[in-house]
């Protein structure tokens, strides 16, 4: 019954090590492959804040060449949403310390189970061929006592050291399905936290920054407006005057802020852009 | 005075003419590159819920392999998860309509303000061709009532002309600055409640999805591996009376589900996932 009871254990060796491969090439695909998508939605989180900063910058130079009221709503807005902005940072960089980088791990923890399930692999070959040597052996020296005895114990051998190596891979198989579920529960529960985190503060920011939009006063600024459109006018009768004295200082220092009629028509468009940027310096008011 | 007076007016309309410009120019320049930025943030955002939905695949499709508790775990976190990127979905959609939308519409407002200053100029530019034109009556036909009192009487319409399309582009002004103000609290305003509105459903669903993941059940799964460990073994054992009977078609069943140890240490790198995901399909548990 010995070969028969070999067979047996050769069996359910090989389904115990098939099971464990499984189990292991199961982890190794998918653990990756939330590796990759978990990196990518941090990427993505990533460039998310980055355009929230570009929107800050724009908010806050839009605000300069405004009327105070609007400016001072969109400069807090620009404030409070910066800060949000950290705070997408701080999550960035937590969903990759504490989701991204525990499932990278999963690689160095996958390459030691496969070489664990690979010792006990070669321990089941040698086995496996020790049985065959022996019935060789049998056949070929049915009388030979001495040498029988000697295939007898190597087979012996093979067979506890086979054995043992799969006792270890059952409990080491055990250990790493405990530490699995542990880790996976231990990373969603992290993942949930710190988007929970960000999503609060998120809340908190936004509530002050709403406030900021509903402070702008609009008549303030249209009256700021309008008096800087009658300044204008009242700025252009000095401009007059001094055009009409002899100063050619001040003549050029006038017709500087105002330009003519000529100049205005024959504007360069190409020059469009710069000009701009000069109206814009112009065009600011004291806070 | 008639000239000094008439300098005087062209001048405060030039002025007038140039803020009006600068208004309208700052408008087109900040109102454009806020939508550009603001819809930039909205494609980031749907790319996140992209890469979420993605995400909801993958933990679907790893739960499916896993043992009942982490299964269950992970498929309710899937769900909720999921229910997230629809509330995602409704954010990108609102901000494209309620923020990324009226900023694009600014594109016409500005046209048409570009229209009102054209007109505006092209009077002050005929009233301008109608004061030369008197000049040089007088000093070409000085006597000659007639025709300069019809050169006069042309400037003077051309005068009114001048007068009401500006005094139309003040109004026209006023306008457009009050609603900008209006339109950019509002803009804004709505950009903060879309927001406001997705993080408030986040911590809610996140909140449910926390529960779900600390109700996997460690213990339980790992029995339910255990005793997969112990079934395999006891199956090998049926496998083998089964090998042993004489029926074609049972033997063929039994190699089937029990691969031997040739066919498992021949097996074929290349053929590594189809088997990944046979062998998948047969670790499913029932619920």
């Amino acid at each position: 019954m010995l070969p028969d009871h070999n067979a047996l254990t050769s069996l359910s060796r090989d389904n115990q090590t098939r099971q464990v491969r499984e189990s292991v090439s199961k982890v190794e695909k998918h653990f990756g492959e939330l590796c990759q998508i978990f990196a990518a939605y941090v990427r993505k989180t990533a460039r998310l804040r980055d355009k929230a900063d570009l929107l800050v910058n724009e908010i806050h130079a839009y605000a300069a060449t405004e009327t105070p009221s609007l400016r001072n709503g969109l400069k807090n807005f620009a404030n409070e949403f910066s800060k949000l902005q950290d705070y997408r940072h701080a999550e960035v960089e937590r969903l990759e310390a504490k989701v991204v980088e525990p499932l990278k791990c999963y690689g160095t923890i996958i390459k030691l189970k496969r070489e664990d399930l690979k010792a006990t692999l070669s321990a089941k070959n040698r086995e496996a061929k020790q049985l065959s040597q022996l019935e060789k052996t049998r056949q070929r020296n049915p009388s030979d006592r001495h040498i029988i005895l000697k295939a007898e114990s190597e087979l012996q051998r093979a067979s506890l050291d086979a054995t043992r190596t799969s006792r270890y891979l059952e409990e080491t198989i055990d250990n790493f399905e405990k530490q699995k579920i542990r880790d996976i529960k231990n990373i969603f529960s992290e993942f949930v936290t710190i988007e929970m985190l960000f999503h609060g503060k998120a809340l908190e920011i936004y509530t002050a920054a709403y406030q900021t939009i509903q402070n702008i006063d609009e008549n303030e600024d249209l009256e700021m407006f309008r008096s800087s459109l009658y300044q204008t006018e009242h700025q252009s009768r000095l401009d007059i005057v001094r055009a009409n004295s002899e100063s050619p200082l001040q003549r050029t220092a006038s017709s500087k802020s105002c330009p003519g009629i000529v100049q205005q028509i024959s504007r360069n468009p190409l020059k469009k852009e710069e000009e701009d940027e000069e109206y814009d310096n112009e065009d600011e008011y004291e806070d």
